[in-house]
């Protein structure tokens, strides 16, 4: 065994609670010696080079150096290789000393996906964290509980409503779509993630007139809404905008928290003058996870550290949209949003990107009642204007949480009537509202 | 012809000076409707959603829809597709109006690579701005001439070390290791990407005990030396970690700038207070650009944008060593980062990893004098120590300056000698130095 395996493979780790592990993916040639290859990456990531050099010192090794916990070949070749066979893959894990980076996000990824993301096929699936890295983060500051006593809903799956179009228009264009998207029973209103502060619709200008249309209905109805204004800006004017939002009146913010930066998400939440709830956009995400091969997963960049970093609302690509994506991962994402995880808020799931009505049933029943029904194109795009595709959306939720199937709740509704005339119903419906019921 | 697509195909735009034009790369299975899938592309990715909505009105599509300016198919077929291909590659070129997003790269990112980056197979290539989008960023501060007045020295290729181990060692140890580094000849020092400011090695004091070598090492010699220290961390906190590194005496900066997110990168280049070089570290970069399906390019991640943000020098990889990358890619970013671009100074290229005395005449070659070759494991780990480490990289310059092979140079030069018969020579060495001398 060469020397480099010799100091990274470690069979028991000391000290468990200082290590965060890391799973990756790898393919490598048919050739390839895969015990010195992943302790090689072990050692680069962590203390050594490509050269030994004098003072990493054995002492230093042992406190420093990323672990080899594992490696798994997939399959799990035991007689022979088959002789075709030109990569192998392999499933293997990491224990990086928390020490070395500390509890931040940047030194974090520079460590476990740094300069390795730059080896070929190889991406990082997911990280596990000791408590002591943990808590230090404070993660979402209301999450779904904190969000629901802020709109007085305790229990029903809520509508959000991206405006459409996406940008182009007007604050007083705008408002006109806010106020018909929360007369049709919207929740939460969100800016699209392509409008921020353009000259032709300034933010100041929209949080104004928008949060008039939310007292304004609320002085008639007694409802309450969200808008989450888009204040994504570079890393040092997030703040700045934040704050100018909070003076004009917004009751909550929404950032594109992977081109401003991760943590300038985290900075926004963790900061005690920024009291109302964060809504994380996921653009930008599939430039780090689509590939099989390389990148990270979007269990991570969209569950795991968007949550650590604070988001209270995290919007990811639904699997019956427009976006291709992977029912398991939406899953997976999902539940670990809502799940028991230390001391952090559970942060609501909110599914977008062609949710419509037909879909409410399946993704009710996928994630249960907290979760946030993103819908853009089928409330300002319904047959019968943006009022009724709110209450078409909102009609589909009540008909799934009680067990009702949408095509006979819309006999009743003529708004969900045009909404799956426009647009169809979903094959598996009858099965998702089945589940419901379970 | 789909209505979508009339909207969004264009022959001829107005105002070109108001657009970024974005080029992708798309694969789509034989039977799509190419002119109809990247027109919506284009209207989803500014104006619209999969659905017409309301005040998506002609006038506000005419003046803020993305232009489809040119579809390209790889090959070009013409008279048939043939029988047996299943997937079809294209490139294509979108016009976006620079007004949807300003001036500023978490929404120029979140327009031109947000939501269409989960896409399946579709990468974006370049960007070409107008200037008027330009016009509002600085760039870098000193660029290559502004480092070279600060080191005093008008030519030659620069030397920069990374101090190896990488992480782990007090900052007593770096300080020694620093010293050493300079005795041999280094121009400038960057701590390694993996260490910022953790307990056992704090910033501060590193600052302190190194610029403390480097005024002596300048008292001695008269050499000048930077040193860029890794001040990575949240967003919100990189600027105050380089207040802290400036008042310690730091006289350069170094950022993981894709981990911290690049406008920390740019807040810092733009912040009139900050006037020390900045290094940008690419770590991280390959989560972005390692798929040639998704993502988007090396040459945008590592080159325009680093260089728009303001980063006085890039390191990125060389092809010569551990990381496998093109040398088209090499040189493409190389030179970007050097040409003539408006008002913007040229950025320092530095290629990394594994580089060691016998590719220094390639590199020269390749990025000409005004190059940073960045040697971390060739200096500390050189058989002789790191002083002759140093050295010997040193000696491989001169010579490569002289059109000296390196072989012949070691003859008068035991460093490079041990350094040739350590890690040996490489073989089109010949090739280059008849280059230099061209």
């Amino acid at each position: 065994m060469s020397e480099l395996a010799m100091l990274a493979l470690h069979e028991q780790i000391e000290e468990e609670g200082g290590y965060v592990i890391a799973t990756y993916y790898l393919e490598t040639g048919r050739g390839a010696d895969i015990v010195k290859k992943i302790s090689a990456i072990a050692v680069e990531q962590t203390t050594g080079t490509w050269v030994p050099v004098p003072e990493e010192t054995p002492e230093m090794r042992e406190k420093h150096v990323a672990k080899v916990v594992g490696i798994y070949e997939v399959p799990g070749h035991e007689f022979e290789v088959p002789g075709n066979l030109e990569a192998r893959q392999f499933i293997f894990q990491l224990a990086y000393p928390a020490v070395n980076f500390g509890p931040q996000i940047p030194m974090l990824l520079s460590t476990v996906i740094g300069n390795i993301s730059m080896s070929g096929k190889l991406k990082l699936l997911d990280l596990k964290f000791p408590k002591s890295f943990l808590k230090s983060f404070k993660g979402p500051k209301f999450g779904t509980q904190g969000i629901r006593e802020l709109l007085g809903i305790p229990e029903r799956p809520l509508l959000n409503n991206m405006i459409k179009p996406c940008t182009g228009y007007t604050p007083e264009v705008g408002a006109r779509l806010f106020s018909q998207a929360i007369r049709g029973g919207v929740d939460i209103v969100k800016d699209d993630e392509l409008i921020a502060d353009p000259p032709f619709c300034p933010m100041v200008e929209r949080v104004k007139l928008y949060m008039a249309e939310a007292r304004r209905y609320y002085e008639e109805t007694g409802n309450k809404v969200l808008y989450t204004v888009n204040i994504t800006d570079r890393a040092d004017k997030v703040k700045e905008n934040a704050k100018r939002a909070l003076d004009a009146g917004a009751n909550a913010l929404m950032i594109n928290y992977l081109t401003a930066g991760i943590t300038a998400l985290q900075s926004l939440a963790e900061d005690p003058e920024i009291n109302v709830p964060i809504l994380a956009h996921l653009d930008f995400a599939g430039t780090m996870y689509e590939s099989p091969y390389s990148g990270l997963s979007s269990y991570l960049i969209l569950g795991k550290l968007a949550r650590l970093a604070g988001a209270d609302i995290v919007v990811y690509p639904s699997p019956f949209g427009k976006f291709p994506f992977l029912r398991e991962r939406y899953l997976q994402i999902g539940h670990h949003l809502l799940g028991k995880w230390l001391h952090f808020k559970p942060t609501f799931p909110m599914p977008g990107g062609g949710v419509m009505p037909a879909v409410v049933p399946a993704i009710i029943r996928d994630l249960g009642k907290d979760c946030i029904l993103g819908a853009g194109g089928a409330i300002h795009g319904h047959p019968m204007g943006p009022v009724a595709g709110g209450k078409a959306m909102r009609q589909a939720i009540d008909a799934a949480l009680q067990g009702i199937p949408i095509r006979e709740a819309a006999e009743q509704h003529p708004e969900l009537k045009s909404a799956i005339e426009a647009w169809g119903l979903m094959e598996d419906e009858e099965q998702a509202l089945f589940e419901i019921k379970q």
